[in-house]
């Protein structure tokens, strides 16, 4: 259904042919997800012919395998994978003037490569935006995947509440939430590294989990998401092991606000930058604008990042089926750092949350 | 000290600028690891300057905190990183007009971004050959990380023994295996997903862990890698669960003999493309050179595929401190897979393993 999506948009564009480099675009389009490093793997299409999967040798038994019903054509390490992508494109399809190209993913040097093997070919027409578009309006099936996936999330919220004492490492307590979710639910695969920050290290919003032991009276941030069916989940919640601070506990209470406020006021019509600015203007009249320093929100589906970034300056207009995160932070250096996230999908006329998990401060006793 | 070296290439070549995107080579010149996921991360290089890393605003004082001790500038979300690039730049060097960058990592749309911030630069070298040829030539103390690193695969290798039993997944054996690590050896990153796969499964040769239920009288294949310090391992073992049959006994011992002859084999002064022929030929002689499907083995340094490919073709003569996998692999479709795969680094005189777990046939009781 997308593939005929992506035919039409060919036909409409003057152009002959796809050339699909990014492999969640592929898995995408075809539902063959593979990882190929650093070899060729890509999906092409035509305006007037069936589309192909191209792939290394080692992995074409698995895509035939796999969802994918149409042509699977394999290259081996030494062969010239750009001679024969050029070949079984001539073959498909007598005319090949025109590309179009994932201009966000495809490097430089392939490009290069492309061009060579196909000389009269333009590859001037960038497809990214197109496939960005297709994929930010989720479908029901899609929506299903990503509250499956941010019911993990909910579920690995309980074990690490449960799992948080005193002198534990915050890769210990990372590692117990990724192996709990693995052998109690057989969710394998993260959405990215799983966040446990501890005290100042939530400070610095992106820092892995260190070795730093769990001291009592400090806030410790979690942040964390799971794959399900090739869907990612993302989300984040602060509490406090022992008693917080007067501080610590205000800029808690600014943050939640602010999110609250944004997911209560997410709907269709409003703005990507209108949505940002409900949550910014909250943390900034409290005196915190400096310490949020990123975007409200980025797109969610089947990467963990995606289109729509939920930021001042995109007039991009929500629409039904947009899915993202709400996730505003107060990071003060050298002191603590609070973030709170919820991703969710927009509805006919609100928003609506895959993680259900509590926002009231959590207090967990030190002792 | 290797900084030096790319500011010395940039005069030589005559270049007035290098713009270095990807994460692992910035963090192999500063020192700084990184993944941005979709922000702009940069290490900024000139010929009579002083380099300068570019990090999102919510990176910086990480950036700061950490090995490098050059500048650092950040970008909020809603700002142009590209303009304030094309600033910083311009403020540190006056004459800008010839550009380095990585073909290989650089993406078609960041490259047209680039151009647009700086209309009068050509950006048309490329950088990505002189970091790979860098990278590849190990010093003494990535030799040394490399080495923890295959240690590390080795006591895997006994959790992974210890750990197959009957009627387990292969999913919870790959889990038990990353978890043991991670709460004995405090080695929390793997160089890629474990990979467990018995019987068929091992026939291809990617297929990440599954569902399926180890049974009696079967190979199981086990793939596996850790980082350590920045660096990553990788190494396979085949072992019988149970009974092999004659002919998995036979393919099993093939296998094992083109490892070995290409082990013992590899020295200075030979090609890459000839000490994959070392294991090729013994295994086609024996009849399975169509199930050999992949090149003989990929370098491997900051990431678990690098520079030297070892394969047919690559006729580049191969130097001491160059590292890399030698694997070879039978694969017979709908039967079993084998493969067997040390790293190493070449010596003055030979070549130097970095796993030193048997490859003799190992028989687990099935019972």
């Amino acid at each position: 259904m997308n593939l005929d999506k992506l035919q039409t948009y060919l036909q409409n564009n003057n152009l002959d042919a796809a050339y699909i480099s990014n492999p969640i675009t592929i898995a995408y389009f075809t539902g063959y997800e593979m990882e190929p490093h650093e070899r060729i793997f890509a999906l092409l299409a035509f305006k007037d012919a069936d589309p192909f999967v191209f792939a290394p040798a080692l992995n074409v038994e698995e895509a035939k395998a796999s969802d994918w019903s149409g042509d699977v054509f394999g290259y081996l390490d030494h062969e010239d994978p750009w001679a024969i992508i050029a070949d079984l494109a001539s073959q498909r399809s007598a005319e090949l003037n025109r590309w179009a190209i994932e201009k966000e993913h495809l490097s430089v040097s392939r490009l290069q490569a492309l061009q060579t093997a196909l000389p009269n070919a333009s590859f001037a027409h960038d497809l990214s935006p197109f496939i960005a578009d297709l994929r930010m309006i989720k479908t029901p099936a899609e929506i299903k995947h990503l509250q499956a996936a941010g019911a993990e999330c909910d579920f690995a919220f309980k074990v690490a509440f449960e799992t948080l004492k005193q002198g534990m490492t915050e890769r210990a307590i990372a590692s117990q939430i990724d192996y709990q979710l693995q052998v109690q639910h057989g969710t394998m695969q993260t959405s990215f590294e799983t966040i446990v920050q501890a005290g100042k290290n939530a400070a610095n919003p992106h820092l892995g989990p260190t070795m730093t032991q769990i001291k009592p009276n400090e806030l410790v941030l979690f942040d964390l998401g799971f794959m399900k069916e090739g869907y990612a989940s993302d989300s984040s919640r602060t509490v406090a092991f022992g008693q917080p601070s007067a501080k610590e506990r205000e800029i808690y209470e600014v943050n939640r606000e602010a999110q609250q406020a944004a997911v209560d006021a997410a709907k269709p019509g409003m703005t990507a930058s209108e949505l940002d600015a409900v949550a910014r203007d909250i943390i900034t009249k409290a005196g915190y604008g400096e310490y949020f320093i990123h975007r409200l929100g980025h797109g969610i589906g089947k990467v963990v990042h995606e289109a729509p970034a939920i930021m001042q300056g995109n007039d991009l207009v929500l629409q039904p089926g947009m899915c993202f995160s709400i996730e505003p932070g107060i990071y003060i250096p050298g002191v603590a750092g609070v973030r709170i996230e919820d991703c969710g999908v927009v509805t006919e006329n609100g928003f609506e949350v895959f993680t259900h998990t509590s926002k009231d401060l959590k207090i967990i006793p030190a002792d």
